[in-house]
């Protein structure tokens, strides 16, 4: 097996933090769908920006409430100088976006994968255990998406299009079986993101969803 | 008097816990309520077993944040398990369910009392004034319902229809007048819950409802 | 320069807490913006009182949470209190409200510029950096308004109308241009708080707003 922690540190020592570039795709992603669909609703610059932000750190500030930890995005303005960054692009290129959705998408995938995986093993490390790691792992990628339907005053997508949140759950179970095998930290995290990735790629690709309820009418 | 404390003592003597068992029936209640909303808003299950979680824990969530707590959901996994129960019983039973509103009504008035007292009690726990521990009382009561709302982005019912929030409120002024008369906690909190059942039960029996607020238009 | 700080402390001398009466006067005035809205939407008299209360202490409320500070509004029932007096003057005065817009438009003017600088130092207060600050000013200010349209199932008007959000922003930059520059507490405050009236009043009464941000359709 390659060891991913000495090729990460490598990778380190030229400059190049890999998990911080996937953090920060997967924020510029994340606020590029924020901005956009704030945009078909005609909000302003402003508030395409706050719309942006939100979907892009609504995840994971509900995640650090909940564990009673600062928010992540008060310690660092990277954050929120990428998500200004997604505004300017959304303007620049607007006419090129529509072609961009594939690339787009990738993005957006990479860091679900990525903020599921960045919300289990900070939940770990509050010392909560598995099940609470694996619905964290779920909120910090599903819940930004939430709050940006509900801003936009939309019915929240994540819970009718796609395998989206359920994508995050595998994610988890993923990391908890590799836990189970005692496997080190960085296989398991990088197994669980390829979960959710690969399972989320696979639902759009061959348009499985999850089956709406049918209950009484 | 009877003594309450010693015949909840002699039920649990019995692997009886009469709290626990109102706690999971009303979880139940309040998980199902959101699940047939969000199925008739065609979410998938996912989607529809979110919807029924966030209605079953989100007022207290809301309580237990704003006092600085640790979400009590997260202590033990009972919450998301009934509410994975309510989502199987909701899919099964779909033909019964509309005969079944009476016992739901039921069952949710009964889950709304106890919600009610259990977070009065947390919040005079924490060492806050009886005014914050009737709003927190409110709050546990009546936000879930109102997240649900907002999630299937309806306005929310529990300001529109029956007398609901306004039941938890009277609920928490009985309680505070019951520490007035140096009443013991157990039956202080019994008269609490009963108030709030009753209010509500009544006010859904002669169609009450408070008067919409009429303001120039 | 006259000493503000000694100007204060003299109206105080006289029982007149300036602050204070402007906090109140906020309040009240973002209460009735809640309910008026609210009663449009027929929401009974409790419902409207709930939207209200939100809109006057829902933008600190999160920034209390995101600070991991006690919800300001929990330690005196004030805020509750000037809510319920707005219900009340909603009702009494309501075919008068419409005429009230001016005076209602400055006072919730006013408020803004106080909640902004409010929630700046604050935030300052509790050792974070000025652009959290500047973060948490802004969230003070509009966040209320935001959460009272997610309620009554609006798309939120302060990214949509006016400069709102912005021009908290810019009372915030105000804050920090003031510090740069060494000035005292008292004036930098006054100064960041009139930045963000005069920009507000500007705005509405030139018509200024931001530009919609058009995207791809």
């Amino acid at each position: 097996m390659i060891d991913f922690t000495s090729l990460l540190d490598y990778l380190k020592s030229w400059g190049i933090d890999f998990t911080s570039i996937l953090d920060y795709l997967g924020t510029f992603a994340f606020a590029i769908s924020g901005i956009r669909l704030a945009s078909a609703k005609h909000f302003d610059w402003f508030g395409a920006y706050v719309v942006g932000i939100v979907t892009a750190v609504g995840g994971g500030t509900v995640r650090d409430i909940l564990l009673n930890a600062t928010p992540f995005w008060m310690e660092q303005p990277s954050y929120l100088i990428i998500s200004g960054f997604a505004v300017l692009f959304v303007v620049i290129f607007r006419k090129q976006t529509i072609r961009l959705n594939t690339p787009f998408f990738i993005f957006d995938t990479i860091g679900l994968g990525l903020f599921v995986v960045v919300g289990i093993s900070k939940t770990l490390d509050f010392g909560f255990p598995m099940w609470v790691a694996i619905v964290m792992g779920t909120i910090t990628g599903s819940f930004g998406g939430m709050i940006r339907d509900i801003l936009i005053n939309e019915e929240p997508l994540v819970f009718r299009k796609d395998i989206y949140a359920l994508a995050c759950v595998f994610g988890g179970v993923a990391y908890h079986i590799c836990l189970l095998f005692s496997l080190a930290t960085i296989p398991t995290q990088i197994i669980s993101a390829v979960t959710v990735i690969v399972t989320r790629l696979l639902a759009v690709k061959y348009k499985i969803s999850v089956p709406a309820l049918k209950a009484d009418d």
